[in-house]
């Protein structure tokens, strides 16, 4: 759970404030529900995976934020200007960071199945294709040769992994566990090093490609704790490949995947043991093999954007059952629309503080419930809170990862405004959407609308 | 799975055609991914409802197709042509029932939590306001009286169902199987029977309050099988209540819950099976207590929907990996941003059908992927298909219930268009979402965008 801190705290008079805003006048101000994103803690958390690892590392490091966890204009725009870069999934993504203003050069292009329109467009705006597989590579040849320009490529390997062949990894996303080596093997993504060794070997005749470098996405085996183990193989690999072809990475992309405390684990490493770990098993390996030591790019997603977004509710209504169920319902007017973080194990478990009174005095067991029709909309389920009150604003604490980009919308309710606050300011970088948005793209055929409206004859 | 029938077959020259129009053309036209809704899939499905219940109930029978699973605007237009209601859940589902035209004496606005606003709409419109708890029948009241109008209202009930304390019931959401009555019991929705008897007692002094119905929604209890025990202990409930106030119903809303062939059984009880279970218990139930017949009502919902609603995609690419998976990957342009049903419990199983090639002989296991950054955007795991190329067209079944309607913008993707198909004519019901689209809440602070873009200071 996230502690308060300097930029999340309680004020002398018991008012939740982040980022210098009281949270309940941006309630009065901008609606319920609203997501709040702070400015100086997205730079905080940047800052922090920069320099752990930059203070270890022998040469470039650059931080391509993840996009998926949270790809608000707005957003982007501070990790601009904290000179990071960006992990891009395809050309809505894309599209945003170059928007933003990102240095393409801290631009990667992600996905598995680029479209043609995908790969002119990163070609266009000189950002480093991360390329999946060889008819991929041989497309990227093609649009590059048809713009008459160079297409700055990375390819994405697979890795066997062998040492953990045999762990069992258990976390709550997988009830029975799961072996890391086996989920990297049959990943949807990249390639395995055989067929690896021949893309590099095309790429290299390929007149409008410049290969600069490699990428390797630790999910599982990472939150698993094997990241020396996993980047080690890698720059074995990279050695295995250096000798087959005499080429190795200007570049080198481990991807992200580093737990937060929130996500499935009461103690993860913090940053600088991932930072120690890794570079130290990249340096070591490449000085073994005698390679220099690559730019070191990483992508985090989860560690920028979590801790820096909270999403704010009010409490519309109470009821009790003392008979049946012997249970204390309490309605919010947000949903679980907004709260499905697909990659979150503890989904639902969001820390809940009263931001109108920070400091209430005693408990009482409840469901946090949302307004839609599911049964399954429960914000907090069985939870001890403070007894809540109808207008109580409730602030669920780090929802700044995924929730918003996730976000649906079921039973036509509109989703929440987004609202990024500053040092005391504030100011709306998502605006409230409206029923007429949700319908905006519907109609109805013209053989439906010129009949009169009538039961159909039988 | 849907087995092929009259609306959905095989041509002469093994293409797939969906209600007289032949897939790939809409996939030439329309271009892909894209939703495609049969507007006579959609009457006969809702015809084999209403003729399954009118058959052999005394009274009438209302069958308000509920709106969560499909909230499309010329989906719901098909609906009142067929003389069907709605069951619309909040303002935003309210809008599009009345702006189809619906009776507004076959449309219940559901929810637990409704906004003061969403009551007014209600009351406007003449709808039957299903009244979740005793804050809200007062609130009711209350805009009644300020609106001048009487409001039309139903109050929703939770049931002991005492006989099922004792049942296990397990289906593939629940991996440790499941009591009917608890979930009954702990369900966020309605009021347990002692409070339903004061909130009987409530309405009747109310001015502005017609109260004409009671709601129960048969979730677990009815998928599980206990239809008839249920509806006895509901229609025991009515007599209870009527002992107690001299009330009893004019409008029996018996909500939703129909298993399809596809969700979660693979051989879930004909709807004729559920029509003589439930009208049987009611008609009995009231003969011996000496009360009338009430007006049925009904939310189906995944039976009206499902198996009119197909969704296709185009192959773009495929993998093979023969070295260290041993595995082939097929990348589809569509994504399961799109296939997130989340009340399946078989996600992702949809029966997969080579549109421009029905009889393609042969076979091989694929994961069919999705192009989003997500290991888990697998549309189709591990499944044996006839060899795919790139090109082909592949419809995936059974898509038109709940996919749409929760479908998310994760990676920025725009979403699918919706087609509707009728008697070999096509029309665009939802168009095709644009980056532009999904971009278009997005504003950044002005303080930010004064500044030049560069490191900030550290």
């Amino acid at each position: 759970m996230t502690r308060f801190g300097p930029f999340l705290k309680a004020s002398d008079t018991g008012q939740l404030e982040f980022d210098g805003v009281v949270v309940t006048d941006l309630a009065d101000r901008f609606g319920t529900p609203c997501f709040v994103l702070s400015e100086n803690t997205i730079r905080a958390n940047f800052r922090r995976i920069r320099d752990a690892f930059q203070n270890v590392y022998p040469a470039e490091v650059i931080v391509c934020a993840g996009m998926k966890g949270n790809w608000g204009l707005a957003a982007r725009r501070v990790m601009v200007e904290e000179g990071g870069g960006g992990d891009a999934f395809g050309l809505g993504e894309l599209t945003v960071a170059m928007l933003a203003g990102s240095d393409p050069r801290k631009i990667v292009m992600n996905g598995a199945n680029k479209s043609r329109e995908t790969i002119e467009a990163a070609i266009d705006m000189g950002v480093l294709n991360q390329v999946d597989n060889i008819d991929e590579l041989r497309l990227v040849g093609e649009v590059a040769a048809d713009l008459g320009r160079t297409a700055r490529i990375s390819l994405r390997i697979r890795l066997p992994l062998s040492k953990l062949a045999e762990v069992n990894y258990v976390d709550a996303r997988y009830p029975e566990g799961i072996s890391p080596s086996y989920w990297k093997r049959t990943f949807k993504f990249g390639l395995e090093p055989e067929t690896y060794v021949k893309a590099v070997e095309i790429a290299k005749t390929m007149p409008g490609v410049s290969l600069e470098g490699m990428h390797y996405h630790g999910g599982i085996p990472r939150r698993a704790g094997f990241y020396r183990e996993e980047t080690e193989d890698m720059v074995e690999q990279i050695a295995m490949i250096k000798e087959k072809t005499g080429w190795s990475p200007e570049y080198l992309n481990v991807g992200g995947g580093f737990v937060t405390e929130r996500y499935g684990a009461d103690m993860p490493p913090p940053m600088e043991d991932y930072a120690h770990g890794i570079c130290d098993a990249i340096v070591a390996t490449c000085k073994k093999h005698g390679m220099p030591v690559p730019v070191l790019m990483l992508e985090p997603g989860r560690y920028c954007w979590e801790s820096a977004g909270i999403w704010i509710t009010r409490v519309d209504a109470r009821k009790e059952d003392h008979t049946l169920a012997n249970k204390t319902w309490v309605y919010v007017d947000g949903n679980t629309n907004e709260m499905r973080d697909p990659f979150d194990p503890r989904c639902s478990v969001h820390h809940v503080v009263v931001a109108n009174d920070v400091n209430r005095k005693g408990a009482e067991v409840v469901d946090v419930c949302g307004q839609t029709c599911n049964a399954g909309d429960i914000l907090a389920k069985h939870r001890e809170l403070p007894p809540l009150r109808i207008g109580d604003t409730l602030a669920f604490l780090d929802m700044g990862a995924y929730n918003e980009s996730f976000a649906n919308q079921s039973n036509v309710i509109p989703r929440s405004a987004t609202v990024m606050v500053s040092n005391g300011r504030a100011s709306v970088v998502r605006r409230r959407e409206t029923v007429a948005d949700v319908l905006s793209r519907e109609s109805v055929p013209t053989w439906l609308m010129a009949r009169p409206i009538a039961r159909a004859a039988e």
